[in-house]
């Protein structure tokens, strides 16, 4: 008799249902014959549920989301060139909607260089780091807006909106994480020498949670010069702590030197537990080969294994994390001509 | 009998002095003889003349630096270590303020990887790219506040402020620019899909500009995906346009796949000339290798060869700019043993 782990998946558009759906092999045979048991519903969101139904996340949906346990989303999003969905309006009103409405404070993205990954670096060195982006704050708040639209005298403002409460959280996260890490180092990436107050709460948050780890060192950079960083030395980072927006630009960067996003894992998480965490690779809906089966499924299943972390399962994810790694280090190259579902087949069977 | 060229030399701090020395070797010998006159005069500012006297820009020399032609500058900041400075002072009331106070709207840094330089890129391609970030507006404008600041409830927020006057005239200058090199191409980067206003007003300016230049093309990317293609595949870059925030990190971040921002020059123009126009090597300071002669004065002279094509030398800025990818060319090893000094005479000599 096995716990019930009841799943809201989210297959979305593009190469999204079919990542899922190896996502979904995997979580099945890890959990399979043992302790647990996975309930999965689906819900139908995304760009093409929007020209079928004009609907974005009704409440009621977003209602019944909230009593799962967590969330395996795929991607979302439009063809670059269709012209019938307003841009952005699915990524705002759907998956934003989601980080913010379940209050997902933490942005886990890792950024590992497999071994048999090539890097686009030439010295790549050892990459293991977790960028730790704040969820729910930020320029990210929607808290913008503008007067005499569209005539020569617009001004358009954005506000970037940072609170002690959410900064404090999503800090002491990152020290946590660093804490159970080798390395024990967190870097604290802003721009507080030109957004000099949202800069300084960040700062003076992170001065004050570190006298709770004093086994974690800490240092800062500024974002400009932490993109370089990422170039030149990306194996210097063990912890980064960051700001929603400049989390966004430095993780598809590190996803970038790390062999590129198609094998880069986030979470959305909720470390509170009051509503379910979403699992999500980091890369788009990629509508060009969608329905092919050319897309990886590795980041969707790396996802799993931070879903299963998230939700105690610790062995099942070490155990999904390891038959990756397993299969990524015996491709020879980074582009094989396997099919989406036959990458998933390949690593359920080193999970056997 | 020649034009008189009127100078404003702001040498700063560190290996701003350094570097500036040799740039204005360059800049006086390739004017020598010729049609110009050089007159330098020097203003003291910066980090240690912060210490010295409290000041960081005061109105009398604002106004004294307005009267002439261009400005040549170093760098400034005091040492990482150093708590006597107030942190983010001198960058914001004295070079913020220098850029702000003088319009210069057009922050041009180009990107370019010279043949000779080793990047980090494994295979960086053909680099020769030019950002014209804004350099007035956006998150840069000084427009944040906290409330309940050192407290539990503290609120701090940072305001990007974006007008179609500013955003209209930097893009036409990207697509002027575009018109006059080889490929014609502009890329917007912004992050629409989430600043929807600021990032509208961008793109709806784009459109409308780049009906004017009916044989530039164009096409746009989120911040998050620049970082990716340049990354992997910068050559498809030739004129980015962008906010003066994601201008900062993209700046950088070019720098960095160009083989570093010792050889990254910038020019803080104001295109309409009603002030002086500002030319500085992308690094900063560095305090750490002062007064050591160890420091790279190739930025700074190519900030020179900036500076004379903007006061309309071009034969005598191609000229520098011939001489410097000469002088690279012929380095074996990026890091060379050379003084800064001996790095400045080598190009003077291949201008001769
Ligand atoms: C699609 C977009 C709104 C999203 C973001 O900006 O957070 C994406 O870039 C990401 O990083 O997950
Ligand atoms: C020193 C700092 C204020 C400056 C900026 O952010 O513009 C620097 O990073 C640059 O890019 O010139």
């Amino acid at each position: 008799m096995g716990n019930l782990i009841d799943i809201a998946v989210i297959p979305g558009d593009g190469i999204g249902p079919e990542v899922v759906a190896e996502a979904v092999k995997v979580l099945n045979f890890v959990t399979n014959g043992g302790k647990n048991e996975i309930k999965l519903t689906n819900y139908k969101l995304g760009a093409e549920h929007w020209l079928e139904t004009g609907e974005t996340l009704p409440e009621e949906t977003l209602e019944a989301i909230k009593k799962h346990d967590a969330i395996l989303f795929g991607a979302v999003g439009a063809a670059p060139g269709d012209t019938r969905i307003p841009s952005g309006i699915i990524e705002r009103e759907m998956l934003l909607k989601l980080r913010f409405s379940l209050d997902h404070f933490v942005n886990l993205r890792p950024a590992k260089l497999y071994p048999g990954i090539e890097s686009p670096l030439a010295n790549p060195g050892e990459i293991d780091f977790v960028v730790v982006r704040e969820g729910t704050e930020g320029p990210y708040v929607g808290n913008g807006g503008s007067v005499r639209t569209g005539t020569a005298h617009e001004i358009a403002t954005e506000v970037s909106v940072n609170t002690a409460y959410g900064v404090e959280r999503v800090v002491r996260d990152a020290f946590r994480r660093a804490s159970e890490r080798e390395r024990k180092h967190v870097t604290l990436v802003h721009k507080h020498n030109v957004l000099v107050y949202a800069g300084h709460l960040w700062k003076r948050t992170v001065e004050m949670v570190a006298q709770e780890f004093p086994e974690v060192a800490h240092d800062y950079l500024h974002v400009d010069a932490a993109t370089i960083f990422l170039t030149t030395d990306p194996s210097r980072f063990d912890v980064i702590v960051t700001d929603n927006l400049f989390g966004d630009i430095l993780t598809d960067q590190a996803g970038a030197i790390t062999g590129g996003i198609g094998l880069a894992a986030s979470g959305n998480i909720n470390m509170d537990r009051t509503y379910p965490s979403m699992f999500e690779p980091v890369h788009g809906s990629a509508p060009d080969i969608a329905g092919q089966q050319k897309a990886d499924p590795t980041a969707a299943i790396l996802s799993v294994a931070l879903m299963l972390e998230h939700l105690g399962l610790t062995e099942e994810a070490r155990t999904v994390e390891q038959a990756v790694e397993k299969e990524i280090t015996s491709r020879q190259e980074l582009t094989d001509n396997r099919t989406t579902s036959e990458i998933g087949d390949a690593i359920v069977a080193l999970l056997a």
